[in-house]
């Protein structure tokens, strides 16, 4: 959905994130679902299921293919997504060429499975790079910590902690799940080929040659076809889950150290009121609570999407593209807020009386 | 959040509706907190608080005031709302007037609420017209329904049904919601007036009819203060959450019925398969049921907005503007995908083999 | 689910509420399953699809049923539902008369549903009698209020309100769901009959008289079968989710007044620490919103109860019952700890410092 | 929540697990509970911090402890836990010996995560073995699956596919679980202690040795506190959400394959209906589908428990006891579930007509 209330500018940046945005834009996915085609072809010339001259014309096409968005945007609201009319608008590009030089034995889910995962990779480049200086700002934070201040529990004065231990109980969680993402890397990493009804097997008798060569092309891993099996998009939503649910903790933890009689923080440049001037609101802190809650919301409907009938369910692939995307940029966006959090924190622990 | 990979065409206006998404805009956001705002200048002035010539000139201001969205977008990163910076720029067009014929005594949230309850109203418009025109095309589809068709129950052959109670089981529950939507339209529509922590005591000792006047130049109810009292936003989820429910039950039924083997209807012009060209995919149909998870799922995440900590939180208020639209938006387009998928029924029940 | 973890004693009865969760037992099940099944064969005999002797006899075994649960327990397990084996079991009574004096025309699912509104009517009038009363020990605080306290919005101190105020703010929405009480209790409470598939059509042709006879029988309202159109049960989940929403707003501000440094709110008799005995945590205020946070989510759950397929749905129906009860539950026990809350307040506002 | 409705027999085993439930019950959690002091009162003698002798007459006492549930029950009422009552009874029964030999410088949190990963360790057993039984299933049915079924995409028949892929992609995700289940297990299988506010340091100065001490008795593994990081008990929802969604997509399929006019599988002893005898509902699949919504729906909740504010949240914690034992209840029905229906399958495949 657009919401543009959030994301036309009204609340600048705070529930947006251009940056992961632009990773799911549409020239993003014609990027991609191009270099998977681009693959394809090679791969199908590689095991000598297209002829070298048609490969070359394909490549050729390909290389010179810019997308008609509009002709997309309407084929896909009957064909339900973008890949009939791209493979058709690459196809009229081949000329005399035979058309099955591209695309053949792939797909719709071959091709949008794999543009997400190629996706989600640069997702995760933008994301790890944000939590290392996050986790950064909070060991340079740490490091000037000094004294005391009241530990609660319940919330309720319970007996004094060091600050630097408030701090460390918000980069514990952070490190954990960056040492994490590795294995959700991984596991996601993988090429999707399994040919209309997932059985992988074109060239005939050669799929998992040619998927393994495709994989190789892309860079990614190869493993047995995941058309149904959505275990390595749903643990990506858990993952995105896990870090904004930290940061929500580190917000709801900011918010209530800076309210009045607690004065446990002090951040420069809050938040103004329209109708008193004086306050200073710990924005950033609370979107980061609001974003937190965002992502576990979607994330009990991205679980539905495991619920993937038979060799492809419409309902729930679709349903991944409506939660997932969204996921992403708000993790995105809460990185960004926190490192901004934390730079403008100027003084953390209770005031000095002298 | 942005998600471009489902509203920048990829997929034509399958998960999005232009329409509904328009409502949400910057630009109508600033048509009704102008709105909001010239109509509060007017009450101050009925009132006595603004004096003639001051608040003439606050009102020539507003009739003349273009948004500058770039420095609202500046503003809200650190205020978090566009108020104080959308009230800044009219406050700044008043020249030698003083300042306080624009938003005395109001708040950021007295604005942003009234103006999605402005929203909302169009909103309700546009979904009642599309609801009125589904249910008349069932009634049409009802009209022309023959013979019967077998009941199913628990995924099973029960016993057979008329046709008809097939398409009434999708009408009723959709002409209940109908019915309804005055009652969620009248609770919702009502104008927010508080102040800054909603005593609404501006003018002082005259809060009450001055929240009346405003209420009246709105067109809008008057009630008590509702700044954390969010259930008639609530109210509105629930009510998206039954129209986009009762057509995704619509939806899986016409994707069931469309089953080879089961055949109960056909529909003209469904999705086509890059790899299988002779398939003929209820590609609006699984969007229905897509859409309605969708809603459902976001309606779990709009309750958590109910605990809307103190006079106002910052958390609870952000969730409803993250959740609220896409909500709106997505039934939106779920009752045009509806009306396009029963316009394009050529048969419903068994086919006869003569 | 059981999860013993709560219920089992361990946690009191901070999250179980013993006289709402007899409301659904097996024997109150039974109770109302029996009151239908009664009503129902004297509609068949008042139609005359019953002959009197037979129905005689049916109602007499009725009285002198005692359901044995063991077998009941052990049919569900083929059955998914209790309503086979119960109804066999009543049958069994019947000695020499014939079946069909007993649930003949009905179906399972119009027995299951007319008993959960039997169940919800008795529900709501617990809900009703617990949401009075904590109305009333909030106008009982409102009545000894005196003087301000420090308004907060965003977690900042904004200006003074009046204490009254804020039990206000807790008292509106509480007073609202009281009003809309009578709708949602009206809406639901309708008698089912709809038979196998859901046509109504026994005895055949008197359909509708049937349905009204037995809706007359039982105290409740008639209207079209609504085995597919769940609308009403999961408005039930909207009225619980906006009174445990309420209610968890009116415990995140307890437990912010009682924090250290902001010092609104004394609380007689919280919870003892096993580690920090001088600490007095606010445990029925935390309470109130874990629960709310906790029917929340399940709202979003029960909305996907809404796609209902075909005449009946195992999957959805049964997601109802998995959810509701937990939900209804959660709700009476937020109303209990609400009202023993609000009686332990010994202050409200700052302590005065003469 | 009790929700007697679906536990007190009426639905059979369908919606409860009696043996994942036992290790959530009081008596499991005492046990549990008791193991924990035990240890720690070793490591305190250990470390030189109890006396030999007062601790030997602790250890005597505990190993004849026996709970007096009624009077915890009491005390959680006010605690808002049970662990207060249970070391003030414990301590009872020390007779002349110091208090202090017992619980010392551990708070309930290390008490309750303790003996919830003790827990979660037996769940883990039960249900590994589960999944291994499913898994051997799968494996034999498809050593005994032949020729070929319609492969279906979007709701329509698509291409023929082997038998046999149709059941490897129901095992092939529940293998890739099975694997992935001892990460989850080392990780959450870590013993806490922390003591009152987080920062573990009883004995004054040695409170890692301590723990190290106290998680080799306990068998569990040691890292720093995690009173505030809940990602451990979150990631045991998410693999539970995995293992039941995946089981769910199988139900799914199951139910779809046995439709009338698809028929392309034949499981003995389905459901029963009370109105139309003939019928054969396919119950053991449809529940699974159930839970795994219900399960999914619950994971989207145990994310809000991650935002843990200050040193520990009553609010956030309690909202896993509610949520997580369910979850791990529902998927261990859906394993039993799942072997059952697996074992009833007569047929899988199209029926042959020679």
């Amino acid at each position: 959905m657009t919401n543009a209330f959030t994301t036309s500018g009204l609340f600048g940046d705070l529930f947006q994130d251009p940056e992961i945005a632009a990773q799911f834009s549409a020239a993003t996915f014609f990027k991609h679902a191009l270099a998977f085609e681009t693959a394809w072809t090679e791969t199908l010339m590689a095991l000598g299921a297209v002829k070298p001259k048609d490969g070359q014309a394909a490549l050729e096409a390909m290389r010179q293919y810019v997308p008609d968005l509009l002709a997309i945007h309407a084929s896909s609201n009957t064909d339900g997504l973008p890949v009939p009319g791209f493979v058709s608008q690459l196809r009229e590009r081949l000329k005399d060429r035979p058309a099955k030089a591209v695309h053949t034995g792939a797909t719709s889910q071959d091709v949008i499975d794999t543009a997400m995962v190629l996706t989600l990779m640069d997702v995760f480049a933008i994301l790890e790079t944000r939590l290392q200086r996050v986790i950064g700002a909070l060991a340079r934070l740490d490091a000037h910590a000094q004294g005391e201040m009241m530990g609660r529990t319940r919330m309720q004065a319970a007996l004094p902690i060091p600050v630097s231990a408030r701090i460390q109980s918000w980069a514990s969680p952070l490190r954990d799940h960056l040492e994490r993402l590795d294995g959700v890397r991984a596991h996601v990493g993988q090429v999707q080929l399994g040919g209309p009804v997932g059985v992988r097997d074109v060239p005939a008798g050669q799929g998992d040659a040619a998927a393994s060569d495709l994989a190789r092309r892309l860079g990614l891993r190869i493993g047995p076809v995941w058309h149904s099996n959505r275990t390595p998009i749903v643990e990506v939503g858990h993952w995105l889950t896990l870090v904004s649910g930290s940061l929500g903790k580190l917000g709801q933890d900011v918010a209530l150290m800076a309210q009045q009689g607690v004065d446990d923080i002090k951040v420069a440049g809050g938040g103004g009121s329209s109708a008193m001037p004086h306050k200073d609101n710990p924005v950033l802190a609370e979107t980061l609570v609001t974003l937190a809650c965002f992502v576990g919301i979607q994330n009990g409907g991205l679980a539905q999407a495991l619920v993937h009938e038979q060799e492809r369910s419409g309902v729930a692939w679709a349903l991944e593209w409506m939660l997932l995307p969204a996921m992403a940029e708000a993790t995105g966006a809460a990185l960004r807020h926190t490192e901004q959090l934390l730079e403008r924190i100027t003084r953390i622990g209770p005031e000095h009386v002298d």
